[in-house]
């Protein structure tokens, strides 16, 4: 059966997140509908390369799927999105890929970011695509203290309980925070992420840049690997998945 | 009565526009809302410098309002904002102004932007704040083609029959395209504007744009002055009000 390679955007919003559950409409289980669809009927599993929390984004989620017929990639493309209307949901490009092709295991880093908009004032055309934050942040120093996390380190403290990986070491290979106007974008990509990992340091990023913690605190907080001395978890709705690499 | 200037961002989706009308709410008629809230209950007419379409946006329209009493800028502005929740309204910032500053009269430039997400997928995050345009759009022609609208014109071909302004002549002072990515950003400024001139010029700039028209087409439907040779009106949700001089 040939395996498709699907990029794919969504807002998060209406969805419980990237994975099927019974409690809801997952992005997984509406791109399952729409592989149906195209399928003659046949029920696929789309694999993704990232289980996005409920109200998380992407930008460029990356699944892969097999299907009964060979497809010409860009047609394959637009009768999914025939399908997946009027969700919020869109396949950006497929590729055929070898059997061997895993859109999780095949992964070699994952890009996201997270946004805050830093202002007095609500969120109108931002409203659930970025965190609001209303007093200041100083975003050097948010940059200059996120430099300690970049490495190989037990994120332990940055986990969250229920996190199903066997192991709490990752590889932060970028961390940067920089500002753009009321606007604060923190990039960061790795092999991997534990579950939680970029929300709860987007949170504790957020202490050090509005005073509350200072940068020592911050690396304090990784070695303790405890999960109780994370600052907070920023909310889901600020994250974006922006692009996966194989 | 102490008159304030609010700026103002809006997601023009929910509403019929900025004006109040009888077919629904609209931004003028919940900010009005929010004025009596805290203006003892006071009825007060909140003047816009744009009036915005259903379904446009604004980053920075600006109103003005007299209220009762006085009020220190920074405590009005997030007063309004308590009682614009959960609607898509937000006071960017409120400042005190003299009797003699009027939101519409006293602009001396409006600048509006026009955005088109130029891709084959259909639009996910991005849904109705641009335009979806599938068919490949030569931004550089856009642009090249845009400036024999820059200067003072009769725009009759890019006005709106219902528009009821007393001179169809205006002036362009600005007209930019430029692309980054699949994203096509068209900048505009002007004194003032004819109803839906911006949305009927980024119509017609697509005509140019996907090869419909070429440069000349344009130059001749402006001179024609005859609005039935407008290329085509795009839609309210790819514009937003950016800002507005005084």
């Amino acid at each position: 059966m040939p395996r498709f390679a699907l990029t794919i955007e969504y807002d998060g919003a209406p969805f419980v997140g990237w994975q099927r559950q019974a409690n809801g409409v997952s992005v997984q289980q509406r791109l399952e509908e729409a592989v149906a669809a195209i399928n003659g009927g046949a029920r696929a599993i789309v694999h993704g390369a990232g289980r996005t929390d409920a109200g998380v984004h992407a930008l460029g989620q990356v699944a892969h799927v097999d299907l009964v017929r060979n497809w010409r990639a860009d047609r394959l493309r637009d009768a999914l999105n025939a399908h997946l209307k009027p969700d919020p949901i869109a396949a950006l490009s497929a590729r055929r890929v070898g059997e061997d092709f895993e859109a999780r295991f095949s992964a070699i880093r994952r890009h996201y970011c997270y946004i805050i908009d830093n202002r007095r004032a609500p969120l109108a055309l931002a409203l659930g695509r970025a965190w609001h934050v209303k007093r200041p942040l100083d975003a050097e120093a948010m940059h200059a203290a996120a430099q300690a996390l970049v490495g190989r380190f037990d994120f332990t403290t940055f986990r969250a309980s229920e996190c199903q990986a066997n192991s709490p070491i990752r590889t932060l290979e970028r961390l940067d925070v920089r500002r753009e106007g009321e606007r604060i974008e923190i990039e960061t990509c790795a092999r991997s992420f534990l579950h939680n990992q970029v929300r709860s340091i987007a949170g504790s990023l957020e202490h050090v840049g509005s005073g509350k913690w200072r940068a020592e605190d911050l690396v304090a907080a990784l070695h303790a690997k405890d999960r109780a001395r994370c600052g907070q978890v920023a909310p889901p709705h600020g994250l974006y998945l922006v692009a996966v690499d194989y």
